[in-house]
C-alpha cells in the first residue's frame, strides 16, 4: 500500500480584529492562550491590510470583530481577516461577532428595502467562514440568514444575575420598551422568579394616520420596580422614553439592562438624565463608564471562552448559559 | 452581421398542485386565464409523478400549493413540479405558498435542532425556483431565508374590512394570545382605529421551574369587545384557553381572526364551544364551514391573483394591501 | 508561537428516521453501538419536529431512514434530521437510503416531466448531506446525480447464495421481466453458473400503436428452473405476469427475487397466488411475512454495517459483496 | 417616474467550433442563417485561443462542437468559446452537443472510478452553459447529468425511416449486439412493426470466472433479416462479432444502424468485411464514405436546425421526431 | 392552449449611491435620463439604510458608486443597494465601479495576506451583481476575478487627448514612475505616436537586503519633455520622488496624468510642489482643483453614460475608446 | 453517551498523470514515498479512463500533472482524476499544476475573448480541487482566479542560484524581454546583488499604426553580461529577437533564464543558434537536452517535494524558497 500515515492533530488560534482588542485578549487570557498577532494597517485612501504573522495552515481559527463604529470599516476588516485565512489553508475558520451588525433590518418593512442582516450572513459566506457565534441576536430567525451552524449565546443570566443579586426578586415587574419585544421580556419575567409583565404600547392619533400621539403602558407597575429590557440601545431615546411613561404610570424603581450598549450620541446624556436606577450592559462593544452617572459593565469575555472552547473540543455549547446552540 | 433578430413576447402560465386546485381555479378566474392542465398522479408506493399537457417553454411559471395535510406529500409535489418547469426550460419560475409550511419552525429554540423554514427556502431554491409569493408568514424575518425575492403579502386588511363592517370600531380591544404576537396585535390596533391593546402572559411557578401555572391578562380587557387575532391556528387550544382568560377578566365579546386556518382536530370543536362570536379566516388552505357554528372564510384568491399580474407586468406589488414587496 | 495543538479524535454516529427503526437497530447492534437518541413527533397538521438528544458536534454522523409509505414524509424527516445535525455542527453527514425513492423517475420518458431521482440528491444536498449509501439502484447512472461519494451496495450477493444454497446451479435460467433488466440478469447469470437467459417481450399491435397484445419470452425456459430477478417489486403485477409467460413457455420452477420488495396492493396477493415456488427479497423496506404463502426476507443490516464500518474507519468498500465505492 | 422603456428584441447567433464545421454551416443553411465568424488558433503549445468576430451582446447563443477525435481539445475549444461568450454578455448560452463525449463513463462500474459523463455536464456548467442539446445520449440518464434543461433528441426515426425506405418491414428482427441494449432495442422493434426481438449474450466459464467463452444468440433469428442497432460503434469488435454469431445462428441478411458512428481504427475494416449488408449512421461526428463498401451516412442537420428554432421560439421540441423534450 | 401572452419591453433605471453624487448625475444627465430617488441614511452606530422610491421590478438597474473616503462605508453601501434591488425583483444588476476599491491587493504579496480585490468581487457577487463596470483596473487581470462579464473601459485616449491638444507630441518620452507600469506606458508610448520610453528603478544596497538605497532612471529623459502616467495616484510620494529623478537626469518638463486620482494627504502638497508642469486627473473619484496649483480634472461621465447605453441596447462595448468588453 | 470514539489518523498519497511520469517519480522519491498506482488508457477515440489501484478513502490527495503537448487532454486527464478522487472519498484534493496551462490567456486583451487562465481554475473547482500549487505563474494575480488556497511557489532562486554559482554577479544587467516582465526582472535584479536593469521596447511606426517598426533596449547594455529572463519560453522568437537586439547594442554574454520551457518548435533550432552562452530552465514540463547546443536543465522536484510535506503537516510555505504561500 502506498501513502504515508501520521497521527492527526488540531490546533486552536484566535484572532482579533482592531475595533476591540481589549475583548479579544480578555476572551484568549480567559483561554490560557494568546492572540495570534496580525499586521493591520490602512492604506492612506481607507483600504484595509492585514497579514497574519504566524502559519494559520490546518488551524481552527476563531476571528473576533466587535462591530462599535465605523461600522462598516470593522465589517471589511474582519471579511479580510477571513479571506487571509482562507487563502492561508485555516481548517476551519469560525466568525465570532458578539454584536450582529444589521440585526435591526432583518426583514423588509416595505418594498424595496434590503435585508442586511441576510446580506452580512451572505457576506461572512463569501468571505469563507464556516461558522458564526454571536450573542442575543436582534431577532432569533437571524440564525437562520447562516446557511451553516450558528452558536446562538445569551447574555442574559449575565444580566439576571446581576440584578437579583443588586436588586432581588421583590415587587418587580418586567418590562418590554415597546411591542416587538415582549417574547424576550416573558423569557426574563420567567427568569427573575415569575415576576409580572408590562410593555409601552404606542398609540396613534385616529384622525392623523402614522403619527405617534402617545405612549401608554399594557400592564400594571404602579408602586412596582421595573427592569425595563432590550437586546440593544442606540441613542437611548425608546428607552428614556418608556422610563418617563412608567414613572407617570407610578413605578418607583427603573434599572435599564441591554446586551449591547450601542450608546450613540446622545445616548449617555439621556440615560444618565432619565431618572433610572442602573444602566446594566455587557462589554460585547467596547464600553467606559467615563462621563456616566451609574452605568454597570459586565464581561461576556468568559461567556465567548467558553463557547470557543466547546466549539474547538466539540462539546456541547447548549449547557452554557441556557444558550440555543 | 450574422444573427436572427426577432420581437421578445412574455408568457403567462399558472400551475396549481393538488393540494387545493379550488384556490388555484379562483386565481386563475380572477387573472382571466386558465390553469395549465397537468398529469399527475401517485405511483402505489406513494412516489408522486407530474406530467405538463403544454409546452412551459420560456414562459413566467407561477406554482401554487397549498400546505394542507399530508404537508409533507404537498411540499414534495410542489418541488417536482418546479423540478419539471425548470428542465422544460420555464424562463422564470415563481413559487406560490399562501400557507408557508414549517414556519414555525423558524429559530432553533434549543441546540441541535433544525431551522425547517430555512431548510424549505433552500429546497425551493434546490428545485428550480426563482421566487416566492407567500401571505402572512408567521414572522417576517423568513423573507430573509430565501436568497430572491420574496414577495410577503398580507391578508390583514381583508381582515380588519370585514371586521370593521360587521362590528365597528366602538369598545374594542386588540388582543394577542401569547407574547410572541403582540407586535402584529400593535398593527391591528393601529388599522383598528388606534385601538387599545392587551395580551395573555404565560406565568410560571416559582418552585416549579418550566410549568405554566397559570395564563393572566396583561392590559385591560373588562367590558371591552376583543379582537383575538393570531397568523395561524392549528388545534385551537391556546386560542380557546385566550377566550376563556378574557372572559374571565370581563371581556364582552370575542371575535377570533386569523389568516391561516390550519384547525386540526380538535380546532373544529374547541373553537365551536369557545364561546366567541365569530371565527374569520381565509382560504389560505382548504376549507369547510361544515360542523362549524360561527366560522367565516374569506377569500384571498383576488390578493394573489394581484399579486401575479403585478410581478408578471413589472409594477408595484407594494401598493397592494400594504404588502412588503 | 501562538495556538494550542490537541490531539485529534473522531465520533461515529448513527441515526435513524422513525419509518424503519428496527433496521436501524440491526444495524447499530452489528457495529456495537447505540443509535443516537432522537425526540422527533408531528404537529397536528403534520410538520415533523426532530430535536437529538445528544451533543452531535465534530461528528461523523449516519442517517439512515427507510423510503415506505408514506415516503414523502420520511423524505422530508431525513432531509430535517440532516439540516439539524448541520447546524449542530455534525463534522460529516451521511445519508443513507436502502432504498432510494424516486429511483424510477431518473429521466424523463418524454417532454415537461421531471427527474424526481436528480432532484432527491440535490435535496440532501441542498440539506446538508455530504455523501451517500444506497443498495441496488434502479439504474447505476444515479451515482452520478449526486456531487459527491455515493457508495452503491449490491444486495444480489445475499440473493445469489440464499439461491445456490437452497436451489442449486442445476438446469436454472435467468430472467428478466422485461428489456430493461437484462443487463442486470446478465450479472446474475455470470454469477449463477453462467446460467442461460431469458426475458420477456411486450409486443406491440402493428395495426394499433402504443398497445401491448401480448408478453413474449425470448430465450428458451422450456422445462428450466427460472431464476426472475428484479430491482424492486411494487404492485407485482409486471412480476406476476411474468410468471404466468413463463410458465405457459413451459418453466419448471419459478423463483422470484428482488432487493427492493416495496409490495404496495396487491402485491401480497398476486405474489401468494401467481404460481412462484418463493419470493425472495430483503428488509430494505420494512417487511412483514403474515399473510404471505411463501415470503422469504434477508437482513441486509449486515451489509449496511461493514460499510458503515469502511466509511468511518476509511477502509476500502469495494471489497464488499462486490460493491461499486 | 425614472427610467427608460423601450422595446425588447431578441437574437439567435450560431457558432461552431472547429470539430466539424460542415455540420455548423449545414444547420445554418437548415435554419436560414449563418454562422457567426470566429478567430480560433492553436498556440504552439496547444492552448487554444478564440474571439468572436461580431457583438454577442444579449443573444441566445448556441454552441455547436462535434466530438471527434482529438476530443479532449474539442471539449476545451467549446468550453473556452462558452467562456468567451458569457464574459462577452450573451443572454443565454445553449451547447450542442450531437455525439455526447464520455458518455460510456456514466457510472462507477467498480470503486475508485470516475463519473466523466457527469464531469463534462459540470464542466459545461462551470464554463457557463445554460442548457443542452445533445442526440441520442449512451443512456436517458444523463440528462440528469446536467442541472438545466437539456433537450434530448432521437435519431432513431431518420435510422427507422430509411430502413423501411430500402429494407420494408417483412421477416425482420430486431438484435440489440448486447445485454444493455435490449431496451432500446424494443423501441425499435415497435417503431419497426412490432418486429421480433433477439440479443447477444455473452457466456462466461463456469470453471473460469470473468472469461468470455462464447456468445450466444438469445431469441429466434433463423432465417430473418436482422437489423442491428447500436447507440454508437467505436472500433466495431463487438458489431462484427455480433453479425458473426447472428449469420452463425442462422440469420439471413444483416443491416447495421447506429446514430454516432465513432469508426475509430480498424472499424472500416471490420465493418467492411463482416457480411453486412449496409452500415447506416448520420453525421454527428465528421463521416466520409471513402474506403468503405457500403457505409450510408444520413444527415443530422435538419433535427438540429428545427430543435433549435423551436428552443429559440419557445415552441415544443416534444413533437420532433419523438424527442423527449 | 393555456397561457397568457403580452409583447415583452425592457427598463433600464440609473442608480447612485451617496459618495459622489455629482458623478452620477453627470452621467444620467449624458443619458438624457434621470437617477431614480432614494432614501439614505445613516443609524446613529453607522449601520446604512436604503430604500428606492420607486418599483424596480424587472429593470435593467445600474448602480454606481465613486470609492472615496471612507471607502468601506461607500463598499457596505453599494452591496445593500444591490441587495434591495435583488430582493425587489430587478432584472438585471450591473454594478459600476469607476474606481474599483482594493484593487492594488490582487495578489498575495507573502503568505497569509488576502486577495482583497477577489473579495470585492466574491462580495458584489454574493450580494446579487450580475455584471460589472470599472475603468483602468489597477491590474487587468481583476476581470478574471468576477464570474460574470465586467466591461473594462479604458480613459487613456481622453487623457492622451488632452496631453496632445496641449503639449503636442514633440520630443516627449513616456515614463512609469516603477517598474510594475512599464506595460501600460508602453501603451501610451504607442498612442502619444510611438514615442520613447523610460521607467524608474529602485535598486537596493548589496550589503544591506531590502533596503532601497536609490532610484534611477532607465531610458534616456536628457532634455526631453516627459509625461509621467499612472493608473492611480495615492498620496504621491512616489510619483514626486520619480519627478524629481527625472528632473536630475536632465528631464524637461515633466507632466502627471493619472485616471484615478485618490490625492490622499499630502498629495496635494508634494504635487502641487513637485516641479510638474500639470497633474491631469479624471472624476472617478470626486475632485477639487481648489487648493491645487496646476491640476486638471476631466470627466468620465460621457465614457460611463456610452458604456451604460451599449450594456443597455447590447451593442458593442468594444468600440468604445478601445475598450475591452 | 452513544458514538463510537477513535483516535484520527491522516494519509498522505500522491498521484501522477501520465504527462510527465519521471517528475511525479522524483517528487514521490524527494518525499520517501511511492506514487499510487492507477490503470489508465485511452479509448480508442480519444476519451481517457482512469482508475486507482488502492483506496483513497479519508486520504490527503496530491495530483501532479504536467501540462505539455497534447495540453488540453492532459488537462482533462487531471480533472478526471479529481473527479475519481471526489467519488472515492478522499479528504483533501491538492491539484498540482507546475505549469499553469493557458496562463497567458489571463485577461481579455479586446471584447468577446475567454478569460481561459480562469476557466482552468473554474474547471479544477467543478471538478472538485481543493487546492492548488503551482510555480511561477505568469501573472501573480491568477492565485486569485482560484476560491482557495494556491501555493504559488518560486523557481527563480533554484535559477539565480545556479547563475550565481556559475557566472558570478560581476558586471550583469538583468534584461526583461519585453515591457511585461520588467516587475519580475526587479526582482531578479535585487536577487543579483542589485544588478542594474533594461528591457526591449517594441517601437511603432508613427506613420503606419499598429505595426512594429522596430525593438530597442531601454537601458545600458554595452560591454555588460546580461541575464535575459522569461516566466516561459515558447516557440522563442521573442527572446531570440532580444539576443540579437542586445548583441547590437553592444552586449558580451547573454545568459537566457527560464522557469517553464515550453520550447515548441522551432525554439530548439532558435535558441542554440541565436548566440546565447547559454539556456537555463527547470523540468516544470518534460525536457530532453538532446539537439540543444546548450541547454541546461534544473530540477523543480525538490521544491515540490518540500511544498507537498509542508501542506500535509501544516507547516509553513512561505519560508520555502521565498514562496508567496
Amino acid at each position: 500500500m502506498t501513502g504515508h500515515w501520521t497521527e492527526s492533530h488540531k490546533n486552536m488560534m484566535l484572532f482579533s480584529g482592531r475595533a476591540h482588542p481589549e475583548l479579544g485578549e480578555a476572551v484568549a487570557e480567559a483561554l490560557g492562550t494568546e492572540l495570534t498577532p496580525m499586521s493591520a494597517r490602512d492604506f492612506a485612501n481607507g483600504e484595509i491590510f492585514v497579514r497574519f504573522e504566524e502559519s494559520v495552515r490546518g488551524a481552527d481559527c476563531f476571528v473576533m470583530q466587535s462591530h462599535t463604529q465605523p461600522l462598516n470599516k470593522w465589517i471589511m476588516e474582519q471579511l479580510i481577516m477571513i479571506d487571509a485565512l482562507k487563502r492561508g489553508s485555516a481548517k476551519r475558520i469560525t466568525a465570532i461577532l458578539p454584536f450582529y451588525p444589521y440585526a435591526r433590518q432583518d426583514k423588509k418593512h416595505r418594498g424595496r428595502e434590503p435585508i442586511s442582516a441576510r446580506l452580512v450572513a451572505d457576506l461572512l459566506t463569501a468571505a469563507g467562514a464556516d461558522r458564526i457565534v454571536s450573542v442575543d441576536l436582534h431577532t432569533d430567525q437571524i440564525q437562520g440568514f447562516f446557511d451553516g451552524p450558528v452558536d446562538h449565546m445569551h447574555a442574559m443570566p449575565i444580566l439576571t444575575d446581576y440584578i437579583m443579586d443588586n436588586y432581588g426578586l421583590d415587587n418587580l415587574v418586567v418590562v418590554s420598551p415597546d411591542a416587538g419585544r415582549v417574547k424576550s421580556a416573558e423569557k426574563w419575567a420567567n427568569t427573575l422568579g415569575g415576576a409580572p409583565m408590562a410593555f409601552v404600547h404606542k398609540t396613534r392619533d385616529v384622525d392623523a394616520a402614522n403619527q405617534v400621539v402617545s405612549n401608554r403602558v399594557v400592564g400594571d407597575v404602579d408602586g412596582k420596580n421595573c427592569v425595563l429590557m432590550d437586546d440593544m440601545i442606540d441613542t437611548g431615546g425608546t428607552i428614556a422614553g418608556a422610563v418617563k411613561v412608567l414613572k407617570e404610570a407610578g413605578a418607583k424603581d427603573v434599572v435599564i439592562a441591554c446586551t449591547h450598549g450601542v450608546f450613540s450620541d446622545p445616548a449617555r446624556e439621556r440615560l444618565s438624565e432619565c431618572g433610572a436606577e442602573e444602566i446594566i450592559t455587557t462589554d460585547t462593544l467596547p464600553q467606559s463608564t467615563e462621563g456616566w452617572k451609574n452605568l454597570k459593565v459586565l464581561s461576556i469575555a468568559p461567556l465567548l471562552a467558553r463557547t470557543i472552547k466547546e466549539i474547538f473540543e466539540n462539546g456541547s455549547v447548549t449547557t452554557l448559559f441556557e444558550g440555543d446552540a
